[in-house]
């Protein structure tokens, strides 16, 4: 190819900062205060076995592509098939990834303005070292550099972890997962790094979902338990958060289409119970019952001490062909609205202040942010208020994040920020992201002397550094 | 009158443009090189007839105030009866007219920091030259001059269509409308614009309200099918899209008080049908057929194509002695709450990939643009996200709109600005002004190094041509 | 104590103001002429007692800390005991005091970025004149001085209300409040201020609480209506009201879970009060009761022309816990959703352009800012969007509210500044934070050209000294 002006990609070092001269300049050092910073993720959806095994990844398309539900979903919009970039095609030959590549390039400008043209620009500036804008024209080169690249030993998962920086980041596990490549990492005398897993039991909350009894079935037999009363349930649960504690994990995730948590009483937790595992258990007496399995939750929580994480509030799998011709997971998600304050009564009146009991609450309805998360949080010390999400974890939302609920909660009430992502690749720069987007906000403070720089340089180390470890007990 | 400095009015060639001297550098670049483009207005309400006859405007108040429910409401808010701006007045003297002149000019104040202020200012300088700034003393001078230049050949609506630079213009009709105003220009040669009809069954659609039944016999009897019946309900329906379609509509749109659009079983429906028809459907059956109704027209749209536009979620007429004395329209409507990720979950799983279809959401709850509106439209290649509408659209929320849409979204899912309007000589300040905006805001890209200048060129002209373009077929 | 640099008080003259040099420089242009107008605050919860009795503080920390539910709350969230406050603590030793005192110091990183940081740090500086930042090494220092200052008659409530340049400010009380403060102040030919009454009935609307049938009784007597009957409730609430307005008050103010004010009929009314009178009441019934009373309150303001307020959709008491060991109003409340638009349609059809009509709508769902609130009051002569209240009375807060409503409702259409305060000595901070906010976001249209100058300069008048006595009838 020969390569003009627009080809050439130029990564701004101060991008995202503050367009305004003074605020720039006193973004740009609380920025450099904090860029070079270890990341903390303790949220995410790498999978430990690359960890673990250490395998190089095998081509461009496979790694940054087909897994990434932000980048396939928006290629969809854009008349692309998600077959054609290899959403759940067992078999994908390499003329198959080529072209996944090229349709991605073509279609570049559909990405402007979008956090995934921020993310994918800096993963080729930075860590490909490639200054190439894609583009039709650009294809073909990109995917060969990043192709020869990742065959090398720099480019393997530890190597990545290491010149990354990660500190700690903890995965996302099914409750029945035997943790084996956690536990081969443990006891893996030349790995230094932390990968913890993360106690997902969504699943195994809704009884009135089809696959369920299988599901408990399953848990009852690897935790010695009899499922088949709720006390064996309960029991089971709280051997395999055991389990998952014993092997690093810090925290349980959550998501269910409401928030709620709330006790029933015991006896018509057995009677739902019992017509759960009989098969007759209806859509709203599977909703009670799953209130009250979060409810358990909480309580295991408050004497385990895994801090509870809630992302709730989603419409999966919204378009029904997808989810039959690709799976779930495929980028057809749609946010709903949410609601905290009533549906989180009963569980922080019972464990709002217990010593041990930590929830992060995570949204992508923005509305609940200086409604009621920030309040939550404003009021209750084991309430954090998580860092934005999935559709809104982009530098306008962000920017808004910050701006609805530090009023209300100050800096020492949220998360820190949470990548949430399984583009291994992307880690570096979306946490780099996040970093300039809050010291263009301490900024802000520091420029209409609501802090003094000096209170904003300990902030802005704070986000990065005491935030996350704070809000999960690392 | 003797004027004074703060009689003259200043229609500053930067207004809207960001204020900060780099921004403001880059965004009017970006503005200098779209504001001259023609205008696309995919969707209004200007009078066809306007353009068929080519009448002279008769005075400055029917012209400017009285049908515009913008106008009439917030002065309204101030005090001033709506009789006296001539609203549902069947004689209004020359006199009452120059007196509801003076009451706008008066209580010019209250419209500080509203669009309107930006609008009328604006169709004062560039439209008809004037510089005077309304008030008490300003009055009558600017209600003579405006009197003066509308009796001009000049001002007649074809010369000002010509003027304005459209390019295409749609009406708001209704299916049992004999489009004579259409099919008279489109057999006039010297007629050379487009005016497009659009499609509006609302009232149609609910069969729970007392004019249901005799619209539904009319419908049967002007498309020649029996509406007794669904299947014949049905028919006439496409019968009369068909009869748009052919007269150069390109869309069809609707505003209910939800935006579901969900099938009923074929018997279910029948049943419905018939007990409508027969005058006795409750409100929730009313509701339930009407969604099935809904679901009907996205099934024609993916057969004939039309565009389908969706402005849900009004409290109609919410002062009802105001509806009493004046009628519907008049500025007494005010938005409510609205949910498009459930409601919406089987019409896009039947067609959100038809090849045919395409579904432009607006919306007046900004709460839905990051959270559902954005995701919808960035998974699903028929939906894009409407401009603001109503009263959002002005200045600041179309600020928000772009911020909260383009990270999940980008610019290509979008629809393009939509003046949505009566008040025919405010098209061009009205598409001035979202083109100032859009060229601040992808100001603040570059300035961040989001965008480079070369794709925010690209982009900004995208915005004014290439996405309405898209999002409407033309 | 050694101080050092970081312990140095920097209180800047432009804080809260644009930091862009340009709209700095209008801002400050704006925020001068308006900063020394005197102070008028229309609903607070001042203890009236202070002013009638001009009895000097007794410490800093009961008068700064212990009832201020912003400082407790975040306090509390920050791991420190509601208890170690003075919360609820009939003896509370000077060393208690001082110790409660130093935990809000040490703690006073929590609270960056909130505007509690600024009001207090205004109080220290302008009320009080001590240069120091709140630490753990600043704090006995700091507590001294206070103690100090608060026992000279400077610091009398009287002497304060007049240093604080306070023109007229409201209190809030129980309808059977006998109101001997406000008529000693009345009947005080040395007090030259204006501390009106404000009528708020909630508990006594409210008639499916246990204590519902007391309060009536009570409100019986008072009036000496026969309360056994609703038309005799109704008496009784019309004589307290005239009873309040006699002694000064300019409006009711209510707070209940939803916004709803909807006429029984007669007969059904009668019904449910003879079963809420009987203590039989559901809660379902006890809402559809109180909604037929809050439309019996916006009745009886048409008539007396007591401007009416809403509060409303706060989940009071949120933690039982704290609300068992402390009582209410301690910190502990979350606001949640609100609906307006269909709630208020029956009484706005009703009383929505009644002459003697007032009605200023508050929320702490910001939501409802353009969607709602600025459409009603840009229709309804009586209706004002109040400003931004309790979670959001904060720097950014106060900015997307004049960003939300401005488009719809412009400015006239608002209520002015509420402090809604009981902590006295910060209503010059809160007000002076929302003149410095209001100036910024002025400057912002005369910066991009949607306002000259003159009219901003009027208009930052009219928002301090204009609008609240338009809304409230001062």
């Amino acid at each position: 190819m020969t390569t003009t002006d627009k080809d050439v990609l130029d990564v701004h070092p101060d991008r995202l900062l503050p367009a305004e001269p003074g605020l720039r300049a006193i973004a740009r050092e609380l920025y450099h205060a904090v860029k070079d910073l270890p990341i903390i993720s303790p949220h995410g959806h790498v999978p430990p076995q690359w960890l673990a095994d250490d395998v190089p990844f095998t081509d461009p398309t496979s790694l940054l592509i087909t897994p990434d539900h932000y980048i396939n979903r928006l290629l969809h919009a854009s008349g692309v098939s998600l077959a054609d970039l290899g959403v759940n095609q067992p078999t994908f030959s390499a003329e198959q990834s080529r072209n996944a590549f090229r349709l991605l390039c073509q279609n570049w400008k559909a990405f402007r303005g979008t956090p995934m043209k921020f993310w994918f620009e800096s993963e080729l500036a930075d860590v490909f070292g490639i200054d190439l804008v894609p583009s039709a024209g650009t294809a073909d080169a990109i995917y060969d550099r990043i192709a020869e690249a990742i065959v090398t030993p720099e480019f393997r998962p530890r190597a990545l972890y290491k010149r990354f920086n990660i500190e700690f980041i903890a995965t996302t596990d099914d409750p029945a997962d035997d943790l084996r490549h956690h536990i081969k990492l443990e006891n893996d005398p030349t790995w230094e790094g932390k990968v913890a897993p993360t106690f997902r039991p969504d699943k195994y909350l809704e009884p009135a979902t089809p696959a369920w009894n299988g599901l408990v079935d399953t848990l009852g037999a690897l935790s010695g338990e009899d499922t088949g009363t709720y006390a064996g349930w309960v029991s089971a649960m709280e051997n395999r958060r055991a389990f998952f504690k014993e092997h690093g994990a810090v925290s349980s995730d959550h998501s269910h289409r409401d928030a709620g948590m709330e006790k029933l009483d015991d006896a018509e937790a057995e009677r739902l119970y019992a017509k759960a595992r009989g098969g007759e258990i209806t859509r709203e007496e599977g909703d009670a019952l799953r209130r009250d399995f979060m409810f358990q939750q909480a309580r295991m929580a408050s004497e385990d001490g895994l801090v509870m994480t809630l992302h709730p509030a989603v419409v999966r799998n919204h378009h029904t062909p997808s989810l039959e011709l690709f799976g779930a997971d495929v980028g057809g998600d749609i946010p709903m609205q949410v609601e905290f304050a009533n549906a989180l009564k009963p569980v922080l009146s019972a464990f709002g202040t217990a010593p041990n009991f930590q929830l992060v609450l995570f949204t992508i309805d923005e509305t609940v942010y200086s409604r009621e998360l920030a309040p939550l949080a404003g009021f209750y010390p084991s309430v954090y208020v998580g860092a934005p999400w999935w559709f809104i974890d982009e530098a306008e939302a962000i920017k808004r994040y910050r701006r609805a609920i530090t009023g209300s909660a100050g800096f020492s009430r949220t998360s820190g920020f949470i990548d949430d992502t399984r583009a291994f690749l992307s880690i570096p720069a979306r946490h780099d992201m996040n970093r300039r987007l809050d010291s263009g906000f301490l900024a802000e403070l520091v420029a209409d002397h609501r802090l003094t720089m000096d209170e904003a340089l300990e902030t802005a180390h704070d986000l990065v550094v005491t935030q996350p470890r704070k809000a999960f007990k690392l």
